[in-house]
């Protein structure tokens, strides 16, 4: 494969790996939900115990998703694409009940003292949750599949949030470091498979108008990581008007 | 799961597990290709080379949408789901190139005399088989996940038909015998894939009229077999007309 055995990066317009890479991470540093001000407070340990259980409970929805996500981007891919790709969702459905990073997630809700059934029944979710989430199904659906592929490159900058957020957390909340097992597999599992994301993007945009829509790809799933935390914040911060039916902070975290 | 712990299925209308199997075996024996002139003349060993290199390369088509059904299969599943159903998706795929279900066939279509390049691009299939494999991942996407699951029950068939096959093809066409390990294989996980299949759509069907859809969906899914055996034999054996672009016999196959 690849435009670089035919003509060089520079006689074509083309970015080369490394300007490539630079560009993402450039759009990460701005538009990357790192940034975000839920996340800041998360990490000043300014949340309350109920913050942090509406996090954990709406998170839930995106994370339910992600097999289901990376089944519909399996189902568009050639066998050797889909022997790669397939590990996600065992890593996130488990080997049996009772392992993998949904199980994982349920685990980190219960430290946070959600109840089980409660997260697992998606009913409290925020209705601006499950749209930012099911339009990310809908843009692997129905993009191309350079997009689809290319908007799981968020995944080039987990695993840094994810430490940071480890140690924050263990240092504001500690009652939640029971529940860290999900973020610890990911750990080792976002670098590898960011490695693979970004090599078949790479390989596969031909002309530099198909590295543009790598970028965008991963600016919109950037949007669609920042809108979950601008509706967690709006319902449980500031202004703090939470939509009926959602799930709601206990009258003894309001008094916090 | 389960309705039975409710009524039982004789107060409710809902015919037992073994009157759903018996009423699938039943159409199976009407319905299910193993009936098809095209295959009792493989059986007979009336088909030339030629012809079954275009049994051969027109399946493949078929062999090589089965894992891109499944991913979408799995996409609409739930976790305990996708975790039985993805082991679909690896029998087919392989563990790492050269393995798995699609290349098995192909080495079965190198076994026929075929070229491996000419079948993989699926260029020379014919518009009909084409046409039949498209309306089987049809129905698993637009259809009800009852209906997508239930689609798969021709493995409750297929671990009879392939030993036939075996024994026929062994015994008229011994060119082909090193190309069976893609049947060998099927004869062990087709009937595990069946008995899941069966007892999911057994346990999640809780009126009679959803056990009617699981029969209905079985007969559709016949069809789907049926019409891609049609096509061949009106191609290429009779009357013979080959669709202009479709793979052709050699003159030396038309001369036997």
């Amino acid at each position: 494969m690849g435009h670089t055995a035919v003509i060089s990066a520079n006689e074509s317009g083309l970015l080369t790996r490394e300007e490539l890479l630079a560009r993402l991470h450039a759009l990460g540093e701005e538009r990357y939900h790192h940034r975000h001000p839920f996340h800041l407070h998360m990490h000043q340990g300014k949340l309350t115990r109920g913050q942090i259980q509406a996090w954990v409970l709406n998170r839930y929805y995106y994370q339910s998703r992600i097999p289901i996500k990376d089944s519909i981007i399996l189902s568009r891919g050639d066998a050797q694409f889909r022997r790669a790709w397939r590990k996600r969702i065992i890593d996130h459905d488990g080997t049996q009940p009772g392992t993998g990073g949904i199980e994982c997630w349920l685990q980190l809700a219960e430290a946070a003292g959600l109840n089980r059934s409660q997260v697992e029944s998606c009913e409290y979710v925020l209705p601006a949750t499950r749209y930012a989430v099911d339009a990310y199904l809908k843009l692997v659906s129905e993009g191309s599949f350079l997009q689809a592929v290319a908007s799981s490159l968020t995944e080039l900058f987990s695993g840094r949030l994810i430490a940071l957020r480890m140690d924050a957390l263990n240092k504001h909340y500690p009652w939640l470091s029971g529940g860290f097992a999900y973020f610890k597999a990911r750990l080792t599992q976002a670098p590898e498979d960011a490695e693979f994301a970004f090599a078949y993007v790479y390989d596969h945009a031909r002309t530099r108008e198909e590295q543009e829509i790598i970028v965008t790809s991963l600016s919109r799933k950037c949007d669609i990581l920042w809108a979950q935390l601008d509706a967690l914040y709006y319902a449980y911060v500031e202004p703090g008007f939470v939509p009926y039916g959602a799930f709601q902070l206990t009258e003894q975290d309001d008094a916090r």
